[in-house]
């Protein structure tokens, strides 16, 4: 039995989340809905004028291993924060969730800090995102322990973090490492304007390393190109085994073996739309590797996805075990 | 007119909030419902052994002067915090909600952090609070602006500031400038324990500067070393102009000019006991310097404590004005 069941890479970095109407997203030149890469000079001028705030741990990746940990998966974590205050509650939400979370802090002199991210939350409930990577920009094939990849079943790959110099580097050495020793690739394309910056980077690697393809619609459009979203799902499922696809209010779409299913939302009201697809993607991840069947993975990443937009932060608060318990879903094998 | 209807002096610190059950509170050796003074040490013990937490600013007079600027009244706070992320954190959510907050931030090299309070919320709702003080400890008379404290109708003084070596003396400082010109001092007695450590200093207190005292149904009683609540109200309302005495789920008394008015909770909910105190007082205080009638002040800050309890946070979440209106409550004069 292998360690681990996902080692999840990502961009580690704190929410800071804050309500606001959609006419400060048009004062403050926010643009409603996406991941935006500010610098820190922009980060402070932000906060500075944004309301009372809240502090959670976030980051995509990190979202989905803490969902992973909470659902009771052997999971662990690479992704780099800084030795300061934010950096030393990341890694204690990440630890008490029971993730491995074993990592290089930057030292407390680094030039930048931990990486933040200051969401914007609007009466509809969606986010719009601001970040800061700070430290976590600077992943590098140093910080990949090939030990820990070779003793994963799975690894899970954020889109997020193509957007760091070495970062490249450090993904190829973690998937050759748990490649080699028969693990598989999963990947988020996280975000569509994070597909237009890397589309290439992406592409090479849907279609020689990964396993299982996370995505929503509108990265899959972007992904491809298209705005026919069958033909794009069809696409990529000629690449990789498993395509899971989520697709806001209409649920989430699973292709794999030559088979398709579609599995409908579970109906909620949307406090904050953060998380969503990390949950999914967590939920999904742990479902797969304890023996449900796809369609099941699928049910239970919406039902992740739906406690995880009914609160404000994007990690789960209800116990998903008793809410999957709940829908009656039991492992296939 | 005066700059400030109400400024607030008190410890400044970031709340860390998570939830366990009492079986926690007993392995962990925390005692339930109080706050407990903690080090450094212990801090970053306890922290360890709490699950996945949130952070948001705190302090209990904080909360308060966030209440009152909440509802749109001119205010300040003095508490000292350090030139840190958690300083940064506090300092923006107390200005963010409109609060003047000029403070002289402790130097990055402070030996000491910026105070935080590790709040372990169990599910009937109560708080166990455990505070490292950190850099709030070391508040002195050089802390006080009396320049500030002369342009405020009322001054308001947290109990808990009695913790601290200079504080008695920039109590005293601020207590001074406040009454020379013309302005008020009210005082929260924040805590029975609190109240043990220093009941001679609070009783010097509430005999020559007092007008206005809070504090809740256990304060009372551990203030005049009594099991007759009655006679403890009594003879608070001999020394001071208004008694204001919160009293759980059964709400409120009001007692000033020889009236005493009992003011019915609004009937909730508890999810996080946190704040109740500090958000009746700021919204009396604030509905006091807005011409309200008394029992509507404690009506007032009834509606404002039920409000903070019915969410995670020591901060208002729901607009107040927007309760308050509909509760039909409007200025006496």
């Amino acid at each position: 039995m292998k360690k681990f069941q996902v080692v999840g890479i990502g961009n580690a970095m704190v929410d800071v989340l804050a309500r606001a109407d959609d006419s400060f997203l048009a004062q403050a030149g926010i643009e409603k809905g996406i991941m935006q890469l500010i610098d820190m000079e922009r980060a402070v001028t932000l906060y500075g004028s944004i309301g009372p705030a809240r502090e959670v741990s976030g980051g995509s990746a990190a979202n989905t291993i803490a969902g992973i940990a909470h659902l009771g998966g052997r999971t662990a974590y690479v992704g780099k924060v800084k030795d300061d205050q934010l950096g030393a509650i990341f890694a204690h939400d990440l630890r008490a969730q029971g993730a491995v979370y074993e990592t290089t802090f930057a030292p407390k002199d680094a030039a930048d800090e931990t990486g933040r991210c200051l969401i914007i939350v609007t009466p509809d409930g969606e986010r719009s995102m601001n970040t800061y990577l700070g430290v976590t920009e600077f992943l590098t094939p140093d910080d990949i322990d090939e030990a820990q990849m070779a003793d994963s079943e799975w690894l899970y790959l954020e889109g997020y973090r193509f957007d760091g110099p070495d970062s490249h580097a450090a993904f190829a050495k973690a998937i050759a490492a748990c490649k080699a020793a028969g693990g598989r690739v999963s990947l988020t394309l996280s975000d569509p304007f994070c597909i237009s910056r890397h589309r290439d980077a992406f592409r090479d690697m849907i279609q020689n390393d990964v396993d299982l393809l996370f995505c929503n619609r509108a990265e899959m459009l972007s992904m491809y190109e298209t705005d026919d979203f069958d033909a794009a799902l069809l696409r990529a499922a000629d690449h990789v085994a498993i395509v899971a696809c989520t697709d806001g209010s209409n649920g989430a779409h699973v292709l794999a073996q030559g088979a398709r299913w579609h599995l409908p939302a579970i109906p909620i009201t949307i406090v904050d739309a953060t998380g969503a697809g990390d949950l999914f993607a967590g939920a999904f991840l742990w479902a797969l590797t304890h023996g449900f069947s796809l369609p099941d993975c699928g049910h239970i990443g919406n039902i992740a996805a739906a406690e995880v937009i009914s609160h404000i932060g994007a990690r789960p608060e209800a116990d998903l075990t008793v809410l999957i318990a709940q829908a009656g879903l039991t492992p296939a094998t």
